[in-house]
């Protein structure tokens, strides 16, 4: 934040040939959100309900929330704490933060909503639209899904292929990718997953799952996780809302997860270690 | 071998006040078994075939060949290139090589031998009492097996639990022991073996496996594995031997073993970067 207020979000992104320096004004303050018509929700998952609960006494009662988060349950979880409308979105990008106040984006950087049937209050077609032409006017490619909770699942499923593989080798997509024996691990972690979303009533092709995999190990090819971002940080990281999640789920309905959970418990196995020695 | 030449071969007992210091005669020309009644092979499972054709024009009649490795398959592979008698042997150690001559006792250092009806020329009962006195005569222990085979096969069992895990988290089998949600992994790994043995003849008892696995996490606690010690040195483990041959033993038999193969792909992974990087 002191870096942002210092010299603005410098934002390098993919095949522009300058740096953008965006003034902003932070805050590290809920009470940042008492004007605010629209609130993006940007933090990791594990966060998702505590900044719910910290927001819900200052929002306008017209605000409306939008959760740019990883995982499938973030906006059903928000909803719990506020009366707002809550917009789940699937973001795809790939990107990191190199130093503090810094973004360098690496590909995409496209946005998919859409309205989560069980919210309240529903929210309008009209307010998806306000957002996608808002996004729009600032060079951000918004589409509106009227099934956003197949393409989350959708990109569940991919992070649960690519994160944990990533991270516990600190290997880029690309790598990953070049290896017979990784991508027959990849397509039984999207097997469970496909298994376990059906049984959650969500139903996800298998060829076009796999196609998804190969594609984006080529189209983001120098990529790593941002759980293999966090574990060279020591970081904790959000694998608890993404193998983590398809272990929990499937557990819940009887679907075994057994390559969920073996990426889950390496990952959690190393996280351990952090408290112990800095990185 | 040169440090052996200077300072003998130094054993730092586990329970022991002094470091025993053993001097041996050493060479790396494979003319030097020539003289030998007993040939005890201690090299890696990648390197059994090699060495099994260089030594074989080099054999006496008599000599007997006994092989303390990890893996089920290599008495077999020795045979293949030896007329002599080749004898299996299970290793129970902890121990590790921290300095080159230098070898650091952790705990157990049993050995169980036995015959493999598949071998010519039959060994005699009294070769294996004979081999079982000598190692005796040194004070190791050595119990002779009428079912050595499923003696290699629980081991082998052990090695899939604990060492991809152990190598990919630098960790010892009692930190992996801590977590519920790596006892859960083992135990998918203990199911998808004792599967693929049962195919390959050889019946293990399933409750008798875990209770191997958690008694081993008690009694070497503080043990890393002979992967991890590989992969803290950037050097190619016998994974391919361990957690690679269970994925090529189920896919010869049709059985899925999701969990094995995720861990294999995951150290080949690791070990792919090798080249790239030092330690």
């Amino acid at each position: 934040m002191q870096a942002i207020e210092r010299n603005g979000l410098q934002l390098d992104l993919e095949n522009s040939s300058s740096i953008e320096k965006i003034r902003l004004q932070t805050s590290t303050e809920v009470t940042a959100v008492k004007n605010a018509d629209l609130i993006l929700v940007c933090v990791k998952s594990t966060d998702s309900e505590s900044v719910a609960q910290d927001i819900a006494p200052h929002l306008l009662t017209h605000a409306v929330i939008v959760s740019l988060q990883n995982g499938v349950e973030n906006a059903m979880l928000i909803a719990r704490y506020v009366k707002n409308a809550v917009i789940p979105a699937v973001v795809y990008v790939a990107s990191e933060i190199t130093v503090p106040g810094y973004v360098k984006h690496h590909g995409r950087g496209d946005v998919v909503i859409g309205a989560m049937s069980s919210l309240r209050p529903p929210h309008s077609h009209q307010t998806l639209t306000d957002i996608a032409e808002l996004f729009a006017s600032a060079q951000i490619a918004v589409r509106i899904s009227d099934n956003v909770m197949r393409e989350l699942w959708s990109k569940l499923m991919i992070n649960c292929a690519f994160n944990a593989i990533s991270g516990l080798s600190q290997l880029t997509y690309g790598k990953l990718a070049e290896r017979d024996s990784i991508r027959s691990t990849q397509t039984d972690v999207v097997k469970e997953v496909i298994a376990v979303a059906k049984a959650d009533g969500v139903v996800l092709s298998e060829p076009d799952a796999l196609h998804t995999v190969a594609n984006l190990a080529t189209a983001m090819a120098g990529q790593k996780s941002s759980t293999a971002q966090d574990m060279a940080r020591h970081k904790i990281s959000e694998i608890d809302h993404l193998n983590g999640f398809i272990v929990r789920r499937g557990y819940a309905h009887g679907i075994a997860t057994p390559v969920n959970q073996a990426l889950y418990a390496l990952v959690k196995l190393v996280e351990s270690t952090y408290a112990e020695s800095a990185p």
